[in-house]
Order: structure tokens, then sequence, then C-alpha cells
């Protein structure tokens, strides 16, 4: 075996369990990104419904299955909150939708963003989504896929998520009490949060942890929404979050999930390969 | 007495708890502020450091009493957060020179932004904002003067405040268990936590609410740091929260405290009376 080929093959296996968001590599297509991140040794891609826009889900399965790529997770349903009970059960309409579009790509998780009314006491939000996942459990449980509710940093609670810290995403689960229905930890959203370890913990012993998504905190933050840092660039203690959520039980995929217009606005394949090598350093 | 002087006497009536942060008009010097808060009812003007730059503490004192204002709280010391423990001492002395600043002024309180170093375990940092504090009070009792910790929202943990709930201020108060340490609930900082009102009511029990500080949170938000709304322009249930501030036992002032760079380019005194209508609101 050549140095070469020996320091690839070290490096597919310490990539065994990174996934890539397809939002992570906005400016590709599905067909680019599965096809780029294979060339990686990357095998799991997490896809956003962006991504399917122009490819049928049969059509992108067959890409998926091909290229020999796993789906840990479609992303994203959710956004339960309305004040408007026809708009909240279109939504769940909508989320019924991608429960089978979740089934057709062969997505392990559909990820839960569960969305937020300005104005609305966020305690009576979250009693809609519960009646919303409520309502889409069934259908989930009959595609045998995970539904995975994703906290939102505070800083989405007016018009994002009225779900902010991983107890509210726990106690939602706690009370509907579904095997198929867990948590996605993402980093960006929960670092600063003082229990994040032992909700990591409770989550754990309940085993519904159900992803854990990667990325950085940048310092300072210029935009809210659109100025996540590549692994190691910001503040996040990456390493020790991912040996808790490990210690916890978890055993799944590892998402890279960063949206940012300056990596955007890169070279998609140089960034890439910083993505790969960060995570291996993380 | 004419219609107007009775109408100016029911307004000056409501506006008795009103005060506002000096950096809420940033373009006016001290000296205007305090004329146009005073032409408008204002009583309570809380005064940012910054605004004491061309002005020594002794005079700004004479055109306070001058005016008949009071001073609820000066702004902003803390800061504690340094790897160098140099640094940490040097904060230190600086909180020791505002608290003499503070009694200078005639203020009530010095508020307290605790201060955070990227990439340092929160936990760790919270430990060093104890030792500070620790430390100052002996000169905030020897001064009179209140201390209120400030906790700032979570998308400041990075570089801003290792104290980013209610809660983990409280829990510094209990460790350090002195009458004159308390906290400030900002409502922009605390509106989304879920744990709001058990948090209002635990620090009512202890008399340990300090200051109240209001202004809305607008959606969509465009700065992390200077696009605070005017109360009502945002999604907050502000007078819920005042209410149960009250309910708490706080009988102090209401401080009124907006960055954004929106109003600080508009004409500051069509902004003012719009601080006092929309208070008079809430």
């Amino acid at each position: 075996m050549s140095t070469s080929s020996a320091t690839a093959s070290v490096q597919a296996l310490s990539l065994q369990r990174l996934a890539i968001h397809t939002i992570t590599t906005k400016p590709w297509s599905l067909r680019e990104a599965l096809e780029h991140y294979r060339s990686q040794h990357v095998q799991g891609i997490s896809i956003w419904v962006e991504a399917l826009k122009s490819t049928p889900p049969s059509t992108a399965r067959r890409w998926i299955d091909d290229a020999g790529m796993h789906v840990p997770a479609l992303v994203r349903g959710g956004f339960f909150c309305d004040r408007s009970s026809r708009v909240r059960q279109s939504r769940i309409d909508e989320n019924r939708k991608l429960i089978e579009i979740a089934a057709e790509v062969g997505a392990e998780s559909l990820v839960l963003v569960v969305g937020a009314t300005p104005g609305v006491e966020l305690r009576r939000q979250r009693g809609w989504v519960e009646e919303g996942v409520q309502t889409i459990l069934a259908d989930a449980a009959q595609a045998g896929l995970k539904l995975a509710v994703e906290p939102l940093h505070p800083m989405y609670a007016a018009d994002k998520s009225c779900i902010n810290r991983l107890r509210e995403a726990r106690l939602l689960c706690d009370q509907l009490n579904h095997p198929l229905l867990g948590v996605a930890i993402d980093v960006y959203h929960t670092w600063w949060d003082p229990d994040l370890h032992r909700e990591i913990e409770l989550l754990g012993k309940s085993k519904r942890i159900f992803g854990f998504h990667l990325c950085d905190w940048r310092v300072p933050t210029r935009h809210l929404l659109t100025d996540r840092a590549l692994m190691g660039d910001g503040c996040v203690h990456l390493k020790q979050i991912r040996l808790a959520v490990e210690a916890a039980g978890f055993t799944g995929w590892n998402e890279v999930e960063i949206f940012s217009e300056e990596h955007w606005a890169t070279d998609q394949k140089s960034f890439l390969n910083k993505i790969v090598e960060r995570y291996a350093a993380c």
C-alpha cells in the first residue's frame, strides 16, 4: 500500500460518520454535491428540500444509491405556528408531504424547525407545535421515519422557533412519548446553554438524540442568519460537546450545517476540503 | 387649572417612574438629554459612561440636581472576564473608579455587564465574574451604591456576557448574598426565556430586582447590536412583563434603553416624543 493510499484509507475511516447538509454548499446542485462529497470520502448527505426543487425524489434516490451515500435527514419540516387554524392545518399537510419525500429519498429522519409567530406567547405556540407533531407522528410511524425536533437559538424566538432550548424540546418528546420522536442537537443553537451537558445526558438516557449538527459561532457574528463559521473558526468547544453526545450514547452522523454568505461566495471545492480537514480535527 | 395644564399634570403623573438611558438618544450631549427629557416631564436619566466623556462628574451632578432629575443607574461597569489575571485586576480597578463616579453623579446603582472572552468555557468565566463582583462589593457598600448584574441575550455569550439568563444572575446573587447586589432585568435580553416569569418571582422574593429596562425586539432584527425597537414596534409582551415585575414587588424606575441606528438617525426630539407616548401605552 502506498503512503498516499494509506493516508486516504485512514482519512476515509475517520470520516465514516461525517455528513454534510446540502445548504452548506448551497451553490452546488444536489448532483454536484453528491459527486463532490463522495470524491472526498464523505458518506452522508442531509438534503435540504430546496435542493430537490428541480429533481424528483425518485431521481434523487437513484443518484444517492448509485453514489453509495446515506441520508441522515431531510431538512426542514415543522413550522407549525400560525394564528389561523386553517394555516396550521396546511402546515401539517405540508409536513405529511415531506414525510413522503423523506421516505422516497431514503432519509433516516425529518428535521423539524417548529416555527414561531411574532407576538404570540411562546408557551401558547408550543401548544400548537405539540398538536402538529402529534398529528404527523402517525404518518412518520407508517413511513418508519424519525422526527427530530431542532431547538433554535433564542435569537430566532420571534419568528422562527418557539423552542429555543434543548429542555423544551425534551419536554415535548416526553409529553408525546413516541420512539420515533427525538431531538437534533445543533451546536450553533445550543452551545451557550448552561444546561447543555445536563440536557444531553437526559436526552441520551431516553434515547432521543436523533441528530448532531456541527458548525461554529463566529466572533463577532455579523449577521443573524448567514454568518455561521467553519468548525475551528469560532468559539464553540466542539470536541467537548461531541464527546458529551457520544458519552450519552449517540452513534449517529455528525452533520456539518453551515449557512455562510462568506463561504458560499468562495470556491466550493476548497471549502469542502476545509470542511473535511476541520472535521477530522474536532 | 386649564385643560392643557391638567393634561400635562396627568401625563407627568403617569411618567413618574419613566427613566431614559442616555444611549437611547445618543446624538445628544448629556446636557441636551437632561434639558429635553425634563421638558417632556421625564424625571429619570440613566447615564452611560460615554455621556460623561467631556463632562466631569461634579458638573454632571450640578446639572442633574438643577434639573431636578434622578439617576437610576450609571451604565456600564463589569467586563470581569479575561484570560490574564492582570487584565482582570485592571477591570476591577476600573469598576472601583466607576463606583466613585456613580456616587459623584448620585446614581442609585451601577449596571454590570459581566463580560465574556471568546473560547473560554462560560462556567469558568462565571467564576471570574464572581471573584470580580465580590471584590468590588466592599467598595459599593462604602459608597452605598447598588450593583445590578444584567444578563445579556444568549447571542452575546461569545464576547459580551457569560451570564445569559436571569437564573445565572440570580445564582450569582445567592452565592454572594449581599443586600446591595441584585439584577437588572432587560426585556430585550430575557423575553424569550421560558423561565422568565418564574425567575422574576424568585428575584422578587429575595428583593433582588434592581432595574427594569424597556425596549422591544424588532422582527426581523437586522443587526445583532443596534437594531432594538421602540416599545410597541416589536414582539415583546411588555405590559405582561412589567406587571410580573411589579407583582414581584418592584417599585423602581422603568428605564428605556434603545440602541438603534435607525432611531439615532432621526430627529431626536420626535423620537423622544414617541418614547414618552409609547411608554404610557405599555
